[in-house]
């Protein structure tokens, strides 16, 4: 299977061991200068690493919730498992999705991941007994949910890479990559599929400011991965459209309402915009779990607001004056009129969105 | 006169000296951590200040470059006044106006105002009999140069200041302030305007990358001068004038073709077609010495490249991975059709631009 190793990288995974096991990632805020992988016991951890971008991505974000929630299980169980009942294990597991939830509200791979495996637990409580087989239970749930976002992954590009022609030029903006999942990535995912077959492309990246993750991250993976990519200043991608240079635009989401709109990186609408007067099509890459069909409509998406120094100063270095007032919206809603379609790893789906989106989940 | 000292700064000025005089300049690179002026007394060290943005925006880059003329024509008469003809200093004078306009392609303000002192010496050659006379010459031209900037620039300030109201946020790109001009600005001058004339307003200010003209020269002086402002990352722009914040666009130009095509920073284009899909005016302030007759539309405008380590690294710190292929035009043109109005000294002119900008040019 054409996974994460053939690209030379690992973003999130789980690690038996001694203490019962530990959630391992990649801490994403060190690249493109270190590659540092991390080993966490405790779901406080994981909560700062999902708070602090050292894990960050819709699908990853996912994946790190799940095994947060094992991870806290997993050290619950030992410290109380002779004393504990299955109620308490419950509500222990509640407060640690709690924790996990609150860390970041846009992406909502986040909340369904937690709900997934909690209702995994309130299914089965009924037939179990034991507080071990409770455990067994979740870190079921835990690997499947990892696994299910390799298998979609490779899905989503095996089904996007068919929107891609030899010698196509295309935009991406942010990472939705491998890096961002668990597997070879959302919006790269075709382009991985269709190099890999063959076929001649070149990725313009824009380097997407504040937090650098089209830079630093994309062009990393990239370029490890053997893609040829032109790394930009986001304000230039209206330029090189203009210029008849991209072909088609790659991105992400965070979290996708009932209608279609998407809720991605910050400058996403922007890109969107740029791409419908240009007459280029704009596809958004996410598997199903970031389809919310509770929100009617991308207004409902709540959008994090993230720190002023993000904007203020690049990776420690202070680019404004001191004291500048400063907004920092971390995602934009981007309405489905601005979306070519949608490539979810059960099917590519276009307009009308409420009506394909809803048969995608039956 | 409303001007920079009420502003709290001063970007180029003339300085006789015992020398026979300087370029005196606020360093612009070391903005907002340092305000440091520079003393030039070699036309070579004005070319590497212009070259390296020490000195940068349209009108202020034309003052610089008569300045420089005259610097290497004072020097030149020094070394050489008792025993050259005025052809000899001619050629001289023509060669180091070639060094100037090499400096920048873009901004046609650099061949305006060079050429504009070479038809000044050119006119009166015939009847001036001494060197020191043409020298006399070169200075007077460059010095009303710098006056007729100032003046422009408030007079811009008032045209477009009618163009505000009470309560507005307002969008700006790049610097095109008083730190771009020898006066209050271009695009800033009719909201310093408008300020001191006690409007209410607010402005967001694109940060601009790679070189963060917005960030760091923008938000310093609007701040300088008291106008309230929040700092954003270029690709937030649409997100606000999707929420509906932005009133109205304000930017400045580096050079206007015939049509009302409109070379600026990179960027503006985007910015400028996210504007018109929000119905949001797009305002570009510019005197008329950046309008090129000659040329009769954008296509022709020569859009500088610059070098990749402005995209790659920010003040210093690296930001991608090494070795990756980057893009870096500095500009970018705004087709007329998205340009609501250009507000020059002699007027607010708007579309058909073929014939109101010939007209002010009369």
């Amino acid at each position: 299977m054409f996974d994460q190793e053939e690209l030379g990288m690992r973003t999130i995974w789980w690690e038996d061991d001694e203490q019962g096991g530990a959630v391992c990632l990649l801490d994403q805020t060190l690249l493109p200068a270190q590659v540092q992988y991390l080993k966490l016991h405790h779901e406080q951890d994981v909560a700062e690493a999902i708070r602090s971008l050292r894990v960050r991505g819709a699908p990853a974000l996912g994946v790190a919730a799940s095994f947060g929630l094992l991870l806290a299980f997993v050290r619950y169980v030992r410290e109380h498992g002779d004393t504990t009942s299955l109620l308490d294990a419950q509500h222990y597991l509640r407060s640690v999705a709690q924790l996990l939830r609150a860390t970041r509200p846009t992406a909502v791979n986040i909340a369904w991941a937690v709900e997934r495996v909690l209702k995994r637990v309130d299914d089965e409580q009924a037939h179990t007994s034991s507080i071990k087989a409770l455990l067994q239970l979740v870190r079921n749930e835990a690997l499947i949910i990892a696994q299910e976002d390799r298998d979609a992954c490779l899905r989503m590009g095996e089904l996007g890479a068919e929107l891609i022609a030899d010698g196509d030029t295309l935009l991406t903006h942010c990472n939705a990559g491998a890096l961002a999942a668990t597997g070879i990535g959302t919006a790269l995912a075709p382009i991985y599929v269709a190099h890999h077959a063959g076929k001649k492309l070149h990725i313009f990246v824009d380097e997407t400011r504040p937090v650098l993750q089209g830079a630093r991250l994309t062009a990393w993976e990239l370029q490890r991965a053997g893609v040829p990519l032109t790394l930009i200043t986001d304000n230039m991608a209206g330029y090189f459209m203009r210029q008849g240079q991209i072909k088609a635009v790659f991105v992400g989401a965070d979290r996708i309402s009932a209608n279609g709109d998407v809720a991605n990186k910050i400058g996403t609408y922007s890109v969107a915009v740029l791409a419908s007067v240009h007459n280029i099509p704009f596809y958004v890459v996410a598997p199903t779990s970031t389809v919310d069909l509770s929100l009617i409509s991308g207004e409902y998406i709540p959008v994090e607001q993230r720190k002023a120094t993000e904007v203020t100063s690049i990776r420690g270095t202070e680019i404004a004056p001191l004291n500048t007032h400063v907004a920092n919206p971390a995602f934009d809603i981007t309405p489905h009129q601005y979306v070519t379609a949608i490539i979810t790893e059960k099917g590519i789906v276009r307009a009308p969105y409420t009506t394909t989106l809803k048969e995608l989940a039956r």
